[in-house]
């Protein structure tokens, strides 16, 4: 049985269909820290009112999903390097009243490239043209990334992120083959239309050191499998997602759990 | 360990000081009737942001404390009876954005006065001319009750909550008797300055038929106690305290729970 009190710190999210990932991963960390907060998922009615209300309500901290990290923008007070450096934003803090803004897409993306070495000089093939791929544009240029092609069919799309960064397009991806590649689409994507997609042909993945699939579910995309059977470096989207709320939790809280603690919450969030 | 999920229905409360008893009140009889609801209490920083935040997260009830049980009628779709007899909310319910006010104070001293058979022809000595006197003023009226004096100090606020239901109004008690005495002063509450003033002279005591103090800490008040010592009929400021819970649970959820899994949720709160 929950025994909440008066006294618990809410944090919350924001999306038109949340999953049950944040809540889960976020209140297994605070148990284990011994935190009296709680942490719930919300598909709101009215973005500028639920916004209003963390504020008049206290909330520490809101994760901002799809369709409202571009329209949370203008409710917030100020925009974290991280956030602004996309025009997106995935987390909110509140600090007594004052909202700040950031993207922990951005910095996951950014510490992943960091971790895995992954050298600067490196070509990469980037499939996608969403919010996600603008985030993985956008760290892949501010880790000095310079030869990277952007692949998308909507030419539109495709070629202005492309140009934002200053980075090439292609339409399709042909026989293209680079030192990274790194699928920002559904495709491989859990419970979707292509979810048994491989989302580079398998010459692409045999050209290339390092194979990075942004898509978190399952974890094991048909992409990270022909990676892995391939023998190359892999980068999964589940290690993505939980930096991202690792870093959410530790904007929130100020305190950054243990690698054993937040493997224990990841193993949490998959076995509900 | 609080395992939440995303798809619990939020509750909660707006006060300038929280306590823990709604919490624990809520939550108790939640998991009791195996309901995927949570409670919680708030201290807003803004009233109206927070009143957006109901409106814009989608929290289906909200508990209305000091100071905010009239600034919040204009924020508000619509006012019950109970919430219009007094001027005053203690209780928001959120139909998918709309939301309807009312006085589940007003609610539980009409039950009392009916659950106790307690003549509306009877002599009533109302102490006090706070919200709370204005409640049970306005419940003893609609009850029928025309024979009743109130008793404040105050004259303006006296005078007033007097001639607003039709009743006489005196300064003092001086040896002034009546078949029922109703307390509404801080007289008597815990943590108080007069915690252990009785707030009337025995001699009234002994002429009431019936005691009624609406002091809900302690459960028995001197008052109540001197009551019970003297046989009388004692109604209870607990009682009005769990009435009034109770009817707010029954609004926000539609469920009635039975009489003793109301008792088991007072005994656990007490228990904290």
């Amino acid at each position: 049985m929950p025994i909440l009190n008066k006294d618990m710190t809410l944090c919350i999210s924001l999306s038109a269909r949340p999953s049950n990932n944040g809540t889960r991963f976020h209140n297994y960390l605070y148990d284990q820290l011994g935190l009296n907060w709680i942490y719930k998922a919300f598909a709101p009615t009215d973005l500028a009112q639920a916004i209003a209300g963390v504020r008049g309500l206290g909330i520490r901290g809101c994760a901002v999903s799809m369709p409202y990290k571009e329209d949370v923008i203008a409710l917030v007070d100020a925009m974290d390097p991280s956030a602004k450096a996309i025009d997106s934003v995935n987390t909110i803090v509140n600090d007594g009243g004052r909202l700040t803004a950031y993207n922990t897409d951005y910095t996951a993306i950014e510490q992943l490239l960091e971790r895995n070495a992954v050298p600067s000089g490196s070509s990469v093939l980037l499939q996608g043209a969403g919010g996600m791929a603008k985030a993985t544009a956008a760290a892949l240029r501010d880790a000095g990334f310079r030869n990277v092609t952007i692949v998308a069919r909507n030419e539109a799309s495709g070629r202005s992120l492309a140009d934002l960064y200053g980075f090439e397009w292609r339409a399709e991806l042909g026989d293209a083959t680079a030192d990274m590649i790194i699928n920002v689409t559904p495709m491989g994507m859990a419970g979707g239309a292509e979810a048994d997609s491989l989302s580079f042909p398998l010459a692409a993945v045999d050209a290339a050191k390092v194979v990075f699939d942004v898509v978190a579910l399952p974890p094991e995309t048909p992409l990270i499998k022909a990676g892995r059977a391939a023998g190359k470096q892999v980068i999964t989207g589940a290690e993505v997602a939980t930096i991202q709320a690792l870093e959410q939790f530790v904007l929130y809280t100020g305190i950054r759990p243990t690698d054993q603690q937040v493997r224990d919450a990841e193993a949490f969030v998959r076995a509900q």
